[in-house]
């Protein structure tokens, strides 16, 4: 990405070019993905019949052709061949305890091996192994603007695909893809964070907790070059990756025009099913989700057994036994309402029953009832003004 | 139905009976009115294989076949004709402001004309005529244990539905049912309530009010006859009729098991649309719709054009110029917003803004804005307790 609007290598230059892959499939997707994003629009672009003919002729033999200006459409990614140096670059990724991981590898997961879908290379960062944590997992993704309601549920589809050893893919955005993360890691469950920029950022920046939690427990993965920041046309590529990963896609919660839309139709090009919550008619930020229910491209789902129900139909064995995950969770004793309002209470400032009830859209006596029954526990707390407060459980 | 236990008709009994019709249609059908329910299970049993019997042969003939006891399965029937009195049945039914249609009536609606559905007659009281009101129908039906959210979008469908001429057919029952009629009535729309007992009885008790209200706007008709009361199998008898008279269906809010998705199971049977609401996945009293739409049993709608939109595909123009219905009402002036809040809102009793944003599942500040703009038009106003009342609107 860096040398924009350099000018064509000279004769030096294309031999340095030329030196920096060699015969090395990792070198060769790492200079590509210094020089040509994946991004393709609709429309038939210079950058989309680059890719396809990098994809067809393989990344070392169109390297090279690339240096020598023998490829259509190449003179834009060209001008940037001169500023790649692959050890750099590696040495950036291997410092930030990243890795690259490209197809073939063992931990390459062969769901991104798709035409329109398959990236350069993957930077991954983490402790898990990517393809194992992507051969039984669900994206779930929603708005940004989201409610209280929708996060309820993202974090609880999250905790309970988590729970059944399903890994939770989203995209570490505010709202509903951080309630999705939230869930998963809440029961110390798998997760992959795809992220819309370079690997040494955080995006958003906000949320780098948030990603650095996933990393831990999962891994945390992006197909942009180190320095890439976060614009709009690299949350839609991102989109591609995270439908890709996922056996079913969710969405949430979704405005009309929300960006988790764009993912759900990544994953309807690729086959896989797509499921949405349903919301109340009154709030506009569900009505992405019921127009997508409405003209049969989503299936209603309600819970995490829904979800599962669509995610087996992808060839994974739904009933496969729950395993333990990490030592034995107090916080699974609680029940679904209870889990749901232990989310939204806050250790350091009280919260009104009514508030509570409103934002998970139960009635408040149904809140007062559980909170009663979660103080007795030490989930919760009143403070002095009344107020309900998260406790940390029985001690 | 009187007589009830009786045992099989003297000569004189049934040289009477037999005078009770002669060869009248209509004093047929008032007679089988009394001796037979239109009540079929789904195993065949005596009463609907004597039911197919009548339709088959026609009333007249029938009634005579029974008296003699030349019908198949009949002694059920036949032990109740010494007690009819057809001039007595029509005398009460015309003492009640109510009239006799059958098929072959210019009121009679021919969607009720199918094997399955037809009543022997119809009892109907009000001011309008049944074959118009007919034409243009959406049955809304729902659970009698609504919510809130439920009740103001049941009233938003019924006002919407009647706004633009179609008529609303509903049970009058609790809840949805109630509040789809109201939401007619307030923009003095066409309503079709149909009773699961006789003419000259209300159920529920405490609708009778509404129920008068339907008939002074509408019809409310029963084929029950005089005296019988209301009971589980006649709720269902009942739904059929509503269902058939709808072009679709809507169910607002339905539990898994509420009898609202029998009246959809009939609509299907038909061949009609059926729709459903969602509803927050917290709660279960929109389950069943969500059951529904996911066994692609029914549409999911959200609003009155997705309802007409179902509608419509019945054969019926969708796109009619709304016609101004009586006169205009200052009501209309007011947003959808608007108008659930003031649904809301009780002239008597204060409410809060966080009650009423709970209900509607609105957020409070939305609530708290409108209620302001309202209280300018004098559709609010705040009580000495700080509590939310109902105005009349402009003064």
């Amino acid at each position: 990405m860096s040398g924009r609007g350099g000018s064509q290598p000279d004769a030096a230059q294309v031999a340095r070019a030329h030196a920096q892959v060699e015969t090395d499939e990792r070198r060769a997707r790492v200079a590509w993905s210094r020089v040509l994003e994946h991004r393709r629009e609709r429309t038939s672009d210079a950058r989309a019949e680059l890719l396809d003919e990098v994809m067809s002729i393989g990344h070392v033999e169109a390297w090279h052709r690339l240096v020598d200006g023998d490829l259509p459409r190449c003179a834009s990614a060209r001008a940037h061949v001169a500023g790649v140096d692959v050890d750099a670059e590696l040495d950036r990724v291997t410092r930030l305890g990243a890795r690259v991981v490209i197809p073939g590898d063992a931990d390459w997961p062969t769901c991104l091996s798709h035409p329109d879908i398959e990236p350069h290379l993957l930077h991954v960062r983490g402790q898990g192994c990517l393809a194992d944590l992507a051969a039984r997992a669900v994206a779930v993704v929603g708005s940004r603007a989201s409610t209280g309601y929708g996060e309820a549920i993202a974090r609880e589809l999250g905790a309970g695909l988590a729970h059944r050893s399903w890994t939770v893919v989203s995209g570490a955005a505010y709202g509903i893809d951080a309630a999705a993360h939230q869930g998963a890691l809440t029961v110390d469950g798998p997760a992959i964070a795809v992220l819309p920029c370079g690997p040494d950022r955080a995006y958003p920046e906000g949320n780098r907790r948030l990603i650095d939690a996933v990393a831990e427990r999962g891994v945390v993965i992006t197909e942009l070059a180190t320095g890439t920041v976060a614009m709009r046309h690299r949350f839609l590529a991102r989109n591609r990756i995270i439908a890709a990963l996922g056996a079913a896609t969710v969405v949430v919660e979704a405005g009309l025009r929300s960006g988790s839309l764009n993912t759900a139709g990544w994953a309807e090009s690729l086959g896989r099913p797509v499921g949405a919550v349903p919301g109340p008619v009154t709030q506009m930020s569900s009505a992405g989700c019921h127009e997508w229910i409405q003209k049969t491209r989503a299936h209603l789902v309600t819970d995490t057994a829904d979800v599962l129900a669509l995610a087996a139909r992808v060839g994974d064995a739904l009933e496969q036994p729950v395993e333990q995950l990490g030592p034995a969770r107090e916080l699974d004793a609680m029940t679904t309402a209870q889990r749901r309002i232990h989310d939204l209470l806050r250790a350091r400032a009280g919260r009104s029953p009514g508030v509570v009830a409103h934002e998970l859209v139960l009635p408040v006596e149904e809140v007062l009832a559980e909170l009663s029954v979660m103080s007795l526990q030490g989930w919760a707390r009143q403070d002095e003004e009344g107020g309900w407060r998260r406790g940390p459980g029985p001690s």
